[in-house]
């Protein structure tokens, strides 16, 4: 199974344009998992919530929806996108899965960064696991990185492959991936964007270093900190089944619940 | 407060001899807070229960116990050292904290690493933390890292410093380290051993490394995989207590334990 992801550098409000960078950089791309960065289409830096509400979807509508519907029965591919998702007065910093057939799952980020809680609602859906292909998949959004607890719930609920659209601003996520995917044995896509946004006083640098990694902790394809680019890489999803640290020692079993 | 570890290379069975080792380092230096290795006097691979046994002591008593105590009350300063601990038929790998005053604080490593299942009983004291001057002070050992809920638990409890007695083969500790640092907003102070044993047919080689990393994630002061070596770092163990990851974040109360 192939993975990929595209690290983007989005223009803010552009989003038919910011598709379509996407469209065209992995048009000739080979993949079975596609992962984009967190509101990969809209940019990230709204100056309010009003402004926040005119660029949002309800999940499962809307051009970024219909457009990676299109391109996930193109190419025959799993793509997961972040996007800006209303549903009813609620605003979520949301993520999508949606398949070739057209059946789609909706995440949406449980742990909400720095002022993105002046614009957003908590996520709702908590963590969870769905199938495809052969392969379980969970996600996650940017900054619950930060939270072990993320990618330790998703691994105890079966996901093999953690993909983690994200819109980077703190250095140390990168490095942390190698100890998510280590500590939980699965593979870790974190899809990050470049660039710089400017829109409320406050100049946001987007760190880049987009990472694939393997369950050994081992990183499997990486980008820079400014160029975008498409990498992808060849697993076996059930690599992350064998929780076998050492002969003597499973990941998982040997977990003293006792005293946590 | 000043902390400090010493990173040693004990002489397997040796006991006197790796104790006078570790009281000549330190003799002249100064310190709060010094974190010994793992198993710092006996060295770490035994060749069966029985070898083991006989190298063992009662928690608070044996020549080990009395030599840091003095240590202790010379320094004036609170001695965290790993032992070879006999309760009954039982054997722990254990911590001992071991204060001026002669109060001590008794920690059995939860998660034992491959091959010590066949000498170790898992501990049973689980985590937990005490004060020692103006910190609270948290012990675990060694592959307790590899499980994110060691390190969240004494966070929990309010640990400022997490202290960690170690005896490292795997090389993919001290950087996840920075992690287990970053995610809990702690100080963390690593005390590995360097040099070889290979007394069961299976050399293992430690990584050394030993490294003191602030609540940032910063790396305050380390050492390399070679040279046994003192360290030791002027800090306020309240930084610990701030747990603003931004002026909206606050680390724990941020978390969101329905969805875990």
């Amino acid at each position: 199974m192939k993975i990929a992801l595209y690290q983007n550098s989005p223009v803010f409000g552009e989003i038919e344009q910011n598709i379509k960078e996407v469209s065209v950089a992995v048009k000739n791309e080979d993949f079975d998992i596609l992962v984009l960065p967190e509101l990969f289409a809209t940019g990230y830096q709204f100056k309010n919530r009003d402004e926040a509400l005119s660029l949002a979807d309800k999940a499962g509508s809307g051009i970024t929806f219909e457009r990676i519907q299109q391109l996930a029965a193109q190419k025959d591919a799993l793509i997961i996108y972040g996007f800006l998702e209303k549903k009813g007065k609620k605003l979520f910093n949301s993520a999508m899965a949606v398949d070739p057939s057209g059946n789609s799952f909706l995440y949406q980020k449980t742990h909400l960064f720095d002022t993105e809680k002046n614009i957003f609602n908590p996520g709702e859906t908590g963590f969870f696991v769905f199938d495809y292909k052969e392969a379980k998949i969970g996600m996650m959004i940017c900054f619950d990185w930060r939270y072990p607890e993320s990618a330790r719930k998703l691994a105890l609920l079966g996901a093999q492959i953690i993909c983690h659209p994200s819109n980077l601003v703190l250095s140390t996520c990168p490095d942390a991936m190698i100890t998510r995917a280590l500590e939980n044995m699965v593979f870790t896509v974190t899809s990050d964007r470049v660039g710089l946004e400017n829109r409320c006083g406050q100049p946001l640098k987007f760190t880049g270093k987009s990472r694939i990694i393997s369950p050994q902790g081992k990183i499997l394809a990486e980008l820079g900190d400014i160029e975008t680019g498409f990498i992808a890489t060849e697993i076996n999803p059930t690599d992350a089944d064998n929780k076998a640290v050492t002969p003597n020692n499973h990941l998982f079993d040997d977990r003293r619940t006792e005293f946590y």
